[in-house]
C-alpha cells in the first residue's frame, strides 16, 4: 500500500486538532507539522513537534499539504509550493471563488478536481466555507427539482471563530458575563464579519456566492442571515428552498436518503448534540412550505468541525490517494 | 386617583414575578395572588400569601384578573368569572383564536377591546402568543406596504418554557450534561409541542394564526420555524418579509421608528443580552433581501417574560385604567 508525506499548516488549531486525528487512520510515510505554537502534539503514539513554517519547507516532496491557518497564510505561502505533484488543500476562503480553483465537497463535485487541475502548475483544491458545506450536503440531491431561491437562518457554532471563540463561550458563561451585550453568556449575535453595502456580513455573502459555485448556478437567489448561537462545534440551518419543479415529500425523503454521509430524521429533530462529532450531516423537520408553492423547509445540522472544515479536506484527500496516487 | 381590585392567578411562575414588579406602580387598592405553590410573596414591602384557586374566588369585585397559569387554568375557571365589570385578561393560549374575543397588543390594536366586548356578559381579552407579539411589533408599522408572505425563523429563549426549562438550561450548562441529545448543554432543539398534519408544531401555528388575527389579514401566508436556543430571557425572530409594493429602507426606518417600545439599531445588532429586561423591542440587520423584489431582511430581539407576555398583559390593563375606568 503506498504511503505519502503529509504537511498540515495551522496543526496546533481546533480544526487541525481534528485534521490529526483523522489522519491517524491514513497512510502516512511521514508528517510535518506548522503552526503558531512551539509545542508537542501526540500523534499515533508519537510526539511531534509543531514548527514555524518557513517558505523553503514547502517544497519537500509533500504528497499532501493541508492549509488550515487562515487566509493570510494561504495567501503568503501557497504561491510558494512549488513542486506540481503536491496536493495542496486550503480550507481558507482566500482561492475558494478564485476562476479555475476546483472548491470540493467530495460527494458533490469531487471529478471537477481534474478538469480544474489538468496541465496546472499547482495542484490546489479548496474546501467551502464550514455553513455552505452543511447546507450544500442537503441541497446538492435536491438538484434536480431546479433551485429557485433559497433563504437561510443559520445557528452557527463558536468553533467557526475558532479556539479563541469556544473559550469566550465557556468563560462568559462560567463566569456568568452579562454586563456587555455582546457576551457569549446564554447569548447570540450577528457573525463577527464586516456588512457590504447591501448590510450582508461577510459569512453571509461567502455563502451565497459558494453554493452558486459549486451548484453551477448563479441564476440561484439566495438570502443568508448568519448567526452566533451558543452552541460549541455544531451549525444549524433553518432552509426554505423553492424550487421550480413540484415535489412530493416522499421524493424529498427518498433523493435525501440515497445521497451518501447523510441522515434524514422523520419525527425526530436534529440537534447540535445529536450531530457532535458524527462524520454524517442531520436533516429534519422536513416539510413542504406553507406559505408558498414547490416550496421546502428543513432544519439541517451538521459537525463544523468536522464535515464543516476537517473531514471535507480529509476526504478530498482520502478519495485522492485512494483513486490517483 | 381611583385605585384598584386585582387578582393574579398563577403569581409564583417567572411571568407572575415580572407582572408584580410591573404591578407595584399600578393604582392598587387590594391585591389577591392564586397559585400552585403555597408561599409568601413580597409585593410593595408587604407580604402577600399566594392562596390555591376556588371557582368563589373569582367573584368578588375584582377590577382586573390576570391569568398566567395556562390553558388549563384559563378554561377551567375564567366561564365562572361571572361580573360583568371585571377585566379579565388572559396570558394563555386558550382564549386567543376564539371568534369575538379580542387578541390585544395595545400599541396596536387597543380600541377593539371596546368594539369586541360591547354587551358582552365577560370583559375577556387575550393576550397574544411571546413570538407573535414580538414579531407583530415589527410586522405592524410596516402594514401599509401591505404584507404578502412572512418566512421566519426563532431563536427561542428557556423562559418561553417556564420555570421549569430555564432551570434546566443552567442545570445541564453547569452539570455538562451532554449525553443526553436533547439536553439544554450549549444546545439548541425544536420547540417541544406536538406537529400537525402539515409537519408544522403547535407554537408555529400560534403565530401564524395570531398573526393573521391580529392584522386582519388571512391572506398573508405565513410558515415558521420555532427553534429554543440556549438563551434565558429573549426571543429573536429572524423574518423575511414580502410586501406587494415597493419601499426604500429609508422609508422602513421611518415608519419602525416612528411607532412607539421599538428601538431600531443601524449598525449595531440587537441581542438577547441588550433586549433583557427592557420594554422595547429592538430591530436590527435591517436590509433589502437580495434574493426577491419588495421583500424585506430584519432580526428581532425581544424580552420574552416582559413584551412577550408579562409587560403586554399589564399595558392592556395599564391602557383600560387610564382611559376607561
Amino acid at each position: 500500500m503506498k504511503k505519502f508525506n503529509v504537511a498540515v499548516i495551522g496543526a496546533s488549531g481546533i480544526v487541525g486538532k481534528e485534521l490529526l486525528l483523522l489522519l491517524e487512520k491514513f497512510p502516512i510515510k511521514n508528517i510535518k507539522l506548522f503552526g503558531s505554537k512551539n509545542k508537542n502534539i501526540i500523534f499515533k503514539n508519537k510526539k511531534i513537534k509543531i514548527k514555524k513554517l518557513y517558505k523553503k519547507d514547502l517544497n519537500k516532496n509533500f504528497d499532501f499539504i493541508f492549509f488550515i491557518a487562515g487566509s493570510k497564510i494561504s495567501k503568503t505561502f501557497i504561491p510558494h509550493v512549488n513542486k506540481k505533484n503536491t496536493f495542496i488543500i486550503d480550507l481558507s476562503s482566500h482561492f475558494r471563488l478564485k476562476k479555475n480553483i476546483p472548491l470540493i465537497i467530495p460527494e458533490i463535485n469531487f471529478k471537477e478536481i481534474f478538469i480544474s487541475l489538468k496541465n496546472k502548475k499547482q495542484k490546489l483544491i479548496a474546501s467551502p466555507n464550514c455553513t455552505a458545506t452543511i447546507m450544500l450536503m442537503a441541497l446538492f440531491p435536491l438538484k434536480d427539482l431546479k433551485i429557485k431561491r433559497i433563504i437561510a437562518s443559520t445557528y452557527q457554532a463558536a468553533s467557526g471563530g475558532g479556539k479563541k471563540l469556544l473559550e469566550k463561550l465557556e468563560k462568559d458563561t462560567f463566569e456568568n458575563n452579562d454586563k456587555d451585550p455582546f457576551s457569549y453568556n446564554f447569548n447570540l449575535f450577528l457573525h463577527n464579519s464586516p456588512l457590504n453595502k447591501n448590510k450582508y456580513c461577510q459569512e453571509e455573502v461567502k455563502i451565497e456566492k459558494e453554493i452558486k459555485k459549486i451548484l453551477k448556478d448563479n441564476s440561484i437567489k439566495i438570502s443568508v442571515t448568519s448567526v452566533r448561537v451558543p452552541v460549541k462545534r455544531c451549525h444549524s440551518i433553518s432552509l426554505n428552498v423553492e424550487f421550480e419543479k413540484r415535489f412530493s415529500i416522499k421524493k424529498i425523503f427518498t433523493l435525501l436518503q440515497k445521497f451518501p454521509n447523510i441522515t434524514v430524521l422523520d419525527q425526530k429533530f436534529a440537534t447540535p448534540l445529536l450531530a457532535q462529532k458524527k462524520q454524517n450531516i442531520f436533516i429534519s423537520r422536513i416539510r413542504k412550505d406553507i406559505s408558498n408553492k414547490n416550496t421546502l423547509e428543513m432544519f439541517i445540522v451538521g459537525d463544523q468541525l468536522l464535515k464543516g472544515a476537517a473531514l471535507n479536506a480529509f476526504q478530498i484527500a482520502e478519495k485522492l490517494s485512494t483513486k490517483f496516487l
